[in-house]
């Protein structure tokens, strides 16, 4: 088992949201992120890679479904050239199956555990769980594969990142799918909100083991560079519900 | 895979969504458009071919339930011509069944792909998606086939409308079926909402993927010449739950 | 293909009713009609055929569980005498089977389809689509079901009204069971709601194809001739929800 | 088929019931009354049997789990002599099984519809209906059970009772199970509701065949002889939810 | 059958609830007593049956479960002694199976119903039957079970509560499991109520077989020596929802 | 069975819980804690362990995925040192399945019994029971199992804590999974809250045999030295549905 070591933050690249983290994510924890589709998961997941490469912190993007050039294309409306951070070895664009990555986090001596090794990421997204979701349907087998996962990426040392498909468009009292949010470290939640008569993004955190962080629910949008954090709600309830109504 | 370029607007025929799109539809993207029965999903996509016609982008009609005689009468009571427009060969009318229209993706060099790349059609409108929720049970069937046809239309150079049936009449927060909201790159919702004891019709865009949007949600009416755009909603809460109430 | 003509107005034979549907339903087309047991929804089909006799339109009523005399007797109480209309061909009470009226419209040489024939009906009532529901439990074969009973209708010029049965007895955000919803020109709802701790009637349309319609939720009552559309509802809301609550 | 005949009215026995009737139940008809454990359905039926019997219209009490013994003393703690109306030959209490009562409306020579005959009733009571509920998992001969209930009574002449076994203690807006709401002719419905922080007994009318009737929902109360019949609820939303409101 | 004659009450033990049923449990009758985990359905029974102790009624306390020492425990820290009840014959705490407790009831001269009888109990309490539910899937089987139950302790002559374990922590509108509601004669509910940002206790009555009762809610406490009943509830609604809210 | 006697209590390290529960846990109890992942059970288990240690009362942490090497890191961010009160011999770190440790308690001449045994805990924590839920699909299995847990730490003279995860990120009107609610002595729920547009923490004892308590919800959060129990709410209705509101 690993030394027991003073552990340090590792910024989101989104100012606001490390703030929101007590000054960013704690080093090596497993970070779920859950969002309906398009609220902006892989931007955020996209802007800490990014982030990360800046910062000399080379970072591992796993996808299972989405060709990476359809990332590297939304990314440069970013403003971020992902192929360049390729090119300087401080990103890695995966595109494989659950399957191999699993077996790659078992067999550590498999090719593309090795390859990952040439490079030592320091973090890591994954996009999305939902593809091990559906590997297995024995809740028990699930929960080892997710063990498998945290642990593995932990093992590496990264910082990772999971990105959770939540299946309402609207609204966050959702059903705890497997036993994830138990095993990870953070849970963010990507939301969102009809307020005045508008679709609004509301972010917050809900766990996060080992750190203090904020409590507020705060609105987020997706601008030229990125994810900013704005303000905090204030004088409405029920903002997780999808639908927010003033204080009467 | 296909090199980056700056990627142009490709306008919907409606001036008020156009502006809501930040210019229109974000050339070459795959776009979901979620709506009960009746509320104008159709009427929103025939609009869409009959612009592109106009503006020399070739569209291409894909039904399979509802023969084109239909769609024809109907689109005459609102001004448009579809039978003239297949004759400029604007259009295409196609009637064809979800297995033929999956195949044709994937064998290039099926009658109808060489059909349809005669035709060169920048446009797609497949009404409705619900019919390849039908061919299969398995989730991970069901998107690799979402993946071929959001694929494959995008590989052809289209922009692609995806009309998706809402099981409920009304009200919004609904579950997304399959992982067809997470594949396409922009989500329209069209719902019906009672509001002042009637039924009004609202719309609004959740999801845009690599471009800026208007966040309110309009009001939109069904008139002489296809769908108008309204005033956004004010003062109102839950609209999209179906039943809006005025805030206290 | 049947060629495109104007296409005029069918009068329902309940004015109010008329006026909201922009002048009566359109010639040709299909009529969901859906309703809680009790709200109206046979009494509104009744009426409709009676409307027809009266000027010169024959009609059909077909009819899968409930005998013609139980009918008879229910029209005699709102001054309407069916069996006299039958004896002048104006009406056709016909008590059959779902599978046997399917096949007499798939076969036209049928002795069913040639009696239907014979009285060249311009209207028809199906009392109720549930029996259809019922004939099979998969939902691609029941879409096929529907779309021969709606087609096979539309061939004969008929406009046809679909009684379909709700499940619940008070609200109306009911999910569309199958396809039908989808492949109907009009969806008229009738509601129960509980209002000034009274059962009230609410009637309002959901779709209409090829037609500007009222969009207000209109109260009815059924009367000494028949449904009588009221006033619209005002300074409510949540009405089709069956329990309307006043504006804060 | 019966000849059509002016149909009267047959009373309930309890004043207030027979005015929101409009005069009574209509003769012939099937009755549904639905409602929770205790709430009051087996007296209204016994008030029923009783006030016929001293109408001289005799009446038919079949249960199929309930000894008529605790019927009896039940109905007496009301003042209702039920063995001494038996002596009279006004009443006949039926302790069968489902399958032999139904078996008793389909063979005409059966020796329990022989000795039904020989009473000649007026008025039956079926207590419940779930017991028929459970003789098949089959919709649709489900369907057919219900209905040679319906016209098997109505056939002999009788005015019927359904008692129906509401699943849920509070709340009314229950999904209709089976076709039997489609097949009766009147639905009362008799709900319990939190009021004023104390559980009330509310009433109301949903559906009847062939008569007007009141559409408020009234109060009711079970008192020394059976039911009576109390004020309308006013200023009160959600009555039949099962926890009513006062209007803001 | 048993002769009818006056039928006495039964004190609970708890003044206020006594009154509540205008002057206790209607003697021979069937309890049913609902209520989430710990809100204080073991309480009341041991209430019941040490009160029936103390008036030469002899009880009869069945468990399936919990070994009678916890029960014992508990019961004392109340300052209610069960073993020197039991030592003077005037209660029995019988642990058992559902299996052997209901072939006891169906089989006379079984040892259980001997030991039983020698022993004459007035009362009864079954904690609970949540075990009965489980012994069959088979709805008409359970009612039958229930019915043994029911009848048998009728039979000989116990007024018995059946405790029920209320699925859900907090609310009332539950959903009614099996034929159980039906077949008893009194109902209780007992219920836990989150009232002024505390955790509340709420008791109600439901249904009761010949006898008025009390319609109000009232709140009610478990003190040093058992239940007791406290003030009704007022200004509020919803209280039964386990979320009440004041009066607007 | 053990000789009854009066029953000490025994501190959870956290005072104003404490003083909650009238003064601690009852010893020997058995305490069901559910809560949605990170809301602070794992933390409110080592507080409480850490507490005994202090005391000389000698603690079993029992967890069945979690590696002891993460709750050691994360304890000692809160002060705590696992190990070196592991090295003291007053607390021991059980890594093990659930099927090694309910046979443990089966078997009481195991290796596993007789290593407990010798360091003859006072207290434990099971972190969590959702792997015991997992065992079997047998409702009547499962029972038999938490009977044989939660009797066999109280045959050992223990006070324990089984951390149950709720399903549910928000709100709390959970549906009680299996037959532990009612075996257990105690519940406590802790709950995220929405509450003026922040997450905020509940916690409440819903249900404690043999003891008086706190029935107000009160405030907690997670500082420096583990959970700090602060005011109860005021002047909000709706705590435990997970969304709070003024009241009105």
């Amino acid at each position: 088992m690993s030394p027991i070591r003073k552990r340090g933050r590792v910024t989101t690249g989104i100012p606001g949201l490390d703030s929101m983290l007590g000054g960013g994510l704690v080093e090596g924890s497993a970070v779920l992120i859950s969002g309906a589709p398009g609220v902006g998961k892989t931007t955020l997941g996209l802007q800490y890679l990014v982030s990360g490469a800046k910062q000399e912190e080379p970072g591992l993007l796993v996808t299972f479904e989405e060709f990476p050039a359809t990332l590297v294309r939304d990314a440069r409306s970013l403003g971020w050239d992902l192929r360049a951070l390729e090119g300087e070895g401080k990103l890695r664009l995966l595109f494989t199956s659950p399957e191999v990555f699993l077996k790659s986090l078992q067999a550590l001596d498999s090719p593309l555990s090795e390859t990952i090794r040439s490079m030592a990421p320091r973090r890591a997204v994954l996009d999305s769980v939902a593809h091990f979701h559906r590997l297995t349907a024995d809740p028990i087998e699930l929960r080892h594969i997710y063990n498998t996962l945290v642990n593995g990426l932990k093992r590496e040392g990264m910082t990772s990142l999971f990105l959770d498909e939540a299946t309402r468009l609207l609204g966050a009292p959702y059903r705890t799918v497997g036993a994830l949010p138990f095993l990870v470290d953070t849970i963010l939640l990507m939301r969102y909100v009809e307020l005045d008569s508008a679709m609004q993004r509301a972010i917050a955190i809900l766990k996060m083991r080992g750190s203090a962080h904020a409590r507020e629910i705060r609105r987020f949008s997706i601008g030229q560079h990125g994810i900013e954090i704005g303000e905090p709600f204030s004088g409405r309830e029920g903002i997780l519900s999808g639908s927010a109504h003033r204080v009467a």
